[in-house]
């Protein structure tokens, strides 16, 4: 009979564990709620406020980051009421800069017809979007949502860009399943990445959680699809364009192309 | 305190270009909707339709469809529903191709049980389904919709097919995660693909929108996972066996097997 | 006029074909909310049951697992019952391998900041956590199920884990996009991989389904992002080192350190 | 253990029962979604559609209509469709009517301060707008779903309008709780009723079911509060009045006054 | 500014009173989903269940009432799964009790067209299956549940019936709005009443808690529309039709037929 | 066809009206998500906010107050923040009031057997509580909402109550469907009154919009069920006891009792 499977000791356990957990951790449900308002809220595309409700709108979503913050933080309400008012104070900015990049990305892709397709279609555009929202709160000090928001537009997008990362504006991806880009990473203005680029950590251990781990990628880079970068000393200097496939872990001059020159083995065989 | 933001400049900007944008863009929510109603119809796991209601389902579809595009497009109304009327008068022939795809997948995958296991399972499956109706749509020449639609199953799988490509009868991907297919890519009948494969542009620049930009594969073909394949003269000959992690820029003869030499280098240390 | 579209060969073969596959197939709705329910129930992030309500969550979720497997397959009670007992009986020992996982996640990634970030936003932890449950749900002989549920995370995180594969206990994953863990894998303990490493096999046939085609990794291995190991003979000695972007299929010996030696192209040119 | 209770004879009685009244039973959440949409198509109070949307939001609502009375009646299609282009037909004068309606309750409530405000908060008003819409498809003989319709309205409103009784333009209803309306019930124009009203059968037996049971009241009426008029010869002459309270049975002259002469007990005691 | 309401002694008292009532109290949500689900099992007019997952529909049914009494009841464990058990026990006879009702009200109601209309469309119909329900509750002593469950009926239908109350087998509610069976009112069997019926106390106190307070209503006896019937000590012998708008505080004899004789003013006036 | 109907018309008409009318008007869906926030936020029976959270829980109520006044008024900002702020200021008095209610309604009810009885599951505390909150909305002359408010509770409640009427404290409410309080009732404190009583107007005309039109009930007076009491100069005199089944047009003194003296006809006849 099913109900007479021994699950005694374990609810003994998860009795003991959850309420720390809990009281310690935002509700990812009310988290990726507030994400989705906000996106939604500066690039709607389904139905509009009213006129006169813009404002409300937007105070909502101010509340229910405050109300996110204060579910799991210590009650410091001052702080996070400051945190809260500078968040909001920045996005402006942030829109701006949102702007452009779609504007790149659509400059750029043969595949984009408008603006507009890039900004309701684009995985790359989405990613982006959700990097810039997590940078902000990561510069603010707020802990663990950067990281769930992040992790959100990386299960939407295949696409891992971490909230302390540093990345100029404009900024493209394309395709991008498979892209990392690391903590430390510092990427400068008008750089486009592909699918798969990783710019990554030579070595990872915990004793290095300070260290800068990851590249340097200098203004107006390309990176093709599948490249490897690694390393916190590595400097992509400016101008150049890495391809694809290919794998980095020391720096490159200003200006230059690097390329992969695998060597195949090919065999024409007769069909079966 | 928390309201005090500033945002005044930011929502003055919004009501200007919200509401030309959502003129021109059609609802994701609603395109997500249509499409998911569209494939559990075909494919259903859950509650069937009593045996009467299947013709009425399949009318709602269509009427989704034709609101969709009423939804953004200029109200030439004759000409949508000549496009809605075309899309499923084809539903069927692209049902017949994807039991194919289907079975062929189940054929060749040591680890899938039943034919049923792949439709409810495969992730690959699960994308070919949704570029074939993304593709028809294309074909139709309706803006906008086939990306968003493909894009939702790029988000769901890690595949990303763009509608515009042309691919034979039947296809099989298997794990898929990373695989992208170019635009302007050319594939033949009975080709596989694994995880990660790229099938993409030497180059990328706006000018060359008009061109062909990537690969051809011919009938039989089998290309390994995380292989990357570029340019639009790029053909890939009939009945080859491109090897995983391969990087080709250049054609392949038919019959051909293509297998990556990799230099390791190994050092065998004592354990710390 | 849309509704004009011939669709009644269609609805005929539909109506033939539906009643049979719907009726040997689980609901992904029902599976992935019973999913859903024990992950939550296991590392809560929302509401908390009332103390006297855990025994009564984990029993609904028992009839929620009993009552899908019923949904798909030949009543024969009895034997569904003693799944359900086992697979619950075994969740104790499933959680205690999670915290461990958990923990290792945590003390390893210097980007991590409590055990409780990793429970809640790690993809990595997730496809872990849907990996254990599965594979119970496969040692058990439950059909379908444990695929459905694999490829549910797969769709979340990019992490394709194969539901009859072996995995020690702690078990890393990191970034994780991409990662594919062939059927016939078997990884010791203490294992760390990187996003987009393959296990893989060195041929696929149908034929092969009774043999192991999939790599053996020893205790202790670190394997770095993109690299690909294939075929089931290859055993990856305890205690070594794969770097990132490496392509193996051959065997390494314990204690070993293997590195990509590729060599570049790189030309530095004058900006246009 | 609670799963010890024995149901199967339970069990075995309802498979055999179900099937055979699903068949013949439109589902009830369909039909009222059917009718939400409708009526907040024709009087909304959030979104509205975008201009070029509005036919196929009708539209759609026709096709929900056409397949709720395909799920459960037999498939003579062409009666179908007719009935539905017939009634989608009358709408435009169903509407006309309903808007007469709201501004005569507007015109006689003192506390009604706009039409507007009857439209979303009357329930007076809603039923009247359910009865429209219910008595039309009586009318074109549709079986069952007028008569869920109507109780789901008597279950919002306590307002029980049997949809087969005869109801000029405009009506008014106040307040409404237990109004009762029977089927053979014909009103006139421009007639008031209260709260509590009856106009019922004098006697219920299922042989009277062809037979006129339940009262005439001529145009421009006003009955009062909890007043029952019983009988099918019953027959309120124009431009009438019924007080509150008033228990009639036999017809009345036109420009009657009817009022209730109770007589009461009255005691007046000194207080405890 | 709204934010600066002071809310904070608010705030302070729900802090402390909230814990204390919620740990008493089911949640309403849970109870009516639990209703929900029993009413639809038992009576479906949407998606009917796999013909082997009626057993396990029962079963999660149980679970969510067990669930539900150890949410607010003191963990005597073993008693609450007694009561659970006790009352799926007698699930069958109160299914076969509904079915006598639900014919009764189609034999009796000229506008009844079906039974199945009965049981999709009828609010008495409704009213007396959570009266069954919610009385087989109260039999085993369960607290607060079955009020929830009768005012959740209430509100739907306006017929107001004390769990408590006892009625026999058949019994037919009409139109129903306005009905008040109070908690010690026992009525025989066949017994039929209509909308605005009230059968109450003389007086109300609460020290009268334990004593009959309302009438006894024997086998056969119909009571049409707006009576009142008060007492405890008040009996209406068998067989006996009561008129309607009649106001009754003593018994009456088997057989009687009992009519309202109010004199009423009648004035005609010229029309204005 | 179906899709045949002619409602080009209609679709201009709505068109053409809906737009203006939209404006005017607040969201039915947004104003009863509101209330039912605010209503669970005082007397919660689910989910409990963490200790830190009630503060932000609150706040966002008063958000979306402000966001439903925005909607529909002219943008007067100043004023609304006026209204919102003073609105919330008046909660807790709110709440200490309902509390009175919900013990008097306990201390009076033999049925009831807690005060958590009443509050989860008393129609007649529900529609005071929405009554109370309707009434502070009136006082401070926001338009349509009350109404909104006050009609959402007499739907489910049955219980009809003008948000304009002046109710002392504290009320109690039994049964209560079918209850009507008009808009210029003026109740003292510590009143009862039961199922179907009406405190309603002798005469409706739109010219009486501004005279008192509805009776005064001075305190501790208790109104049984279905009494019917008219006109805005009738007094019921405090400490009186009015039965049930009264229809009255007159004041009463202090300290009366007024009772019901219908006289019926009995036949006592043989059965059939």
């Amino acid at each position: 009979m099913s109900n007479k499977a021994n699950t005694q000791s374990l609810l003994s356990i998860l009795r003991k564990t959850h309420l720390a957990e809990w009281e310690a951790t935002p509700s990812i449900h009310d988290t990726t709620a507030w994400l989705d308002d906000l996106i939604h809220f500066l690039f709607p595309n389904n139905h509009l406020p009213k006129r006169n409700a813009y404002e409300g709108v937007l105070k909502k979503n101010q509340i229910d980051l405050e109300n996110l913050l204060l579910s799991y933080l210590e009650p410091s309400g001052l702080q996070i009421e400051e945190v809260v008012t500078e968040f909001y104070n920045s996005l402006e900015s942030i829109y701006h800069d949102l702007r452009q990049d779609a504007v790149k990305i659509y400059e750029y892709d043969p595949a984009a017809t408008s603006v507009n397709e890039v900004i309701v279609s684009y995985p790359g555009f989405y990613a982006i979007t959700v990097y810039r929202i997590a940078n902000k709160l990561s510069l603010l000090q707020v802990p663990m949502l950067p990281r769930i928001v992040s992790e959100y537009a990386h299960g939407k997008t295949g696409i891992d860009i971490h909230p302390n990362a540093t990345i100029g504006v404009p900024f493209m991806i394309d395709h991008g399943t498979g892209i990392v880009i690391g903590e430390t990473t510092v990427i400068g203005k008008n750089v486009s990445i592909y699918q798969g680029v990783t710019l990554g950590a030579l070595q990872v251990a915990k004793s290095l959680a300070e260290v800068k781990r990851h590249p340097t990628v200098e203004d107006n880079v390309i990176i093709y699809a599948r490249t490897t970068i690694l390393g916190g000393n590595t400097v992509i200097g400016k101008n150049s364009v890495i391809g694809g496939s290919v794998f980095l872990t020391k720096s490159v001059e200003p200006n230059s192309q690097v390329f992969n020159t695998h060597q195949l083995r090919i065999t024409v065989k007769e069909t079966a």
